[in-house]
């Protein structure tokens, strides 16, 4: 059985659909750090919530990263969707020469295990595999009903996210990729 | 002996100014945590470096939290600072009818005592007592040479941080007015 440590439903079937485990909700607080770089923000804690249940775990952190503004709003999207909102990302992206973002996502999981095998491994005790996904659009002026956080004002040829099904959008997301990587390994382990 | 964790040598020179107390500097990477709360946030850090040296420490945390802006970019101000910058904080809340801000600071000490007489204390293993210091203004565009971060667009009393002298700054400012509180505590211990 794998946890995976978050309070989001949506994520959790998404996994479930992703994945060959038997995946069940987890929720428990864990320490978000502060940090420029998502996979450290994970690792952290997935580290935190093996040491918590001593089983297997997975914590994922995504986040939008616009390359005009240095990477910005990144590990804090959430924060900024919530104080700012998506319509002043846009507009502080619209007079930017570059429009390119991308959404990134983090997969990190810890069963106490070395994990060898897993491609990119956080040293630390225990260990941390870490799984990205990502995906390459354009930051545009809110359109679509779809979706939710900043889908209408990311376009991925010719549409937003938000203007997408939830099934195409998965095809193509940073965290559909993600999983796909992490279940990648997970068969071959 | 006072143990100031920080890395900034200037912050030092001020709580050796205002506080009866042998501060010393000490530079140990505590762990930031994602907080809406300033508090939560030096309070973790104080905790953890006391934990690490189990002498009296304190940990400094300061924001700049605009009022139309929902508190951005409050405890992110230096991620935001470093990717966004102060002028587009300043045309953000341009086109906001209200312009209102506050500076805040946040002082955390840990001592591995109850702390009871300390007016805010927070409780955990062991407890944390807080100070906080603010300073409401405006924000207006970019004047004046002296300061750092966000000083050039922070008007107080008619000129922006970053139009005062040093001493000035000091005595009108945020991290003034919460070694203050903690100083006033430490005399009645």
């Amino acid at each position: 059985m794998l946890r995976f440590v978050t309070g989001n439903d949506g994520k959790v079937r998404e996994a479930r659909a992703a994945l060959s485990a038997d995946v069940t909700q987890f929720s428990y607080d864990y320490t978000e750090i502060q940090s420029h770089d998502l996979g450290t923000i994970a690792a952290h804690g997935a580290r935190e919530a093996y040491q918590e249940v001593g089983e297997p775990v997975m914590v994922e952190d995504s986040g939008l990263f616009v390359d005009a503004l240095d990477g910005f709003p990144g590990p804090y999207s959430a924060y900024v969707e919530d104080t700012l909102g998506i319509d002043r990302v846009w507009h502080l992206t619209e007079p930017e020469e570059d429009h390119a973002a991308a959404f990134r996502s983090l997969i990190a999981y810890c069963d106490g295990s070395a994990l060898e095998t897993a491609p990119t491994v956080r040293d630390g005790d225990p260990p941390v595999a870490i799984f990205e996904g990502r995906v390459e659009g354009t930051i545009v002026a809110p359109r679509g009903e779809g979706g939710f956080g900043y889908d209408p004002i990311f376009e991925y040829d010719g549409r937003t996210f938000a203007e997408m099904e939830p099934d195409e959008k998965n095809a193509y997301s940073h965290r559909g990729r993600a999983l796909e990587a992490f279940a990648d390994w997970g068969e071959t382990r």
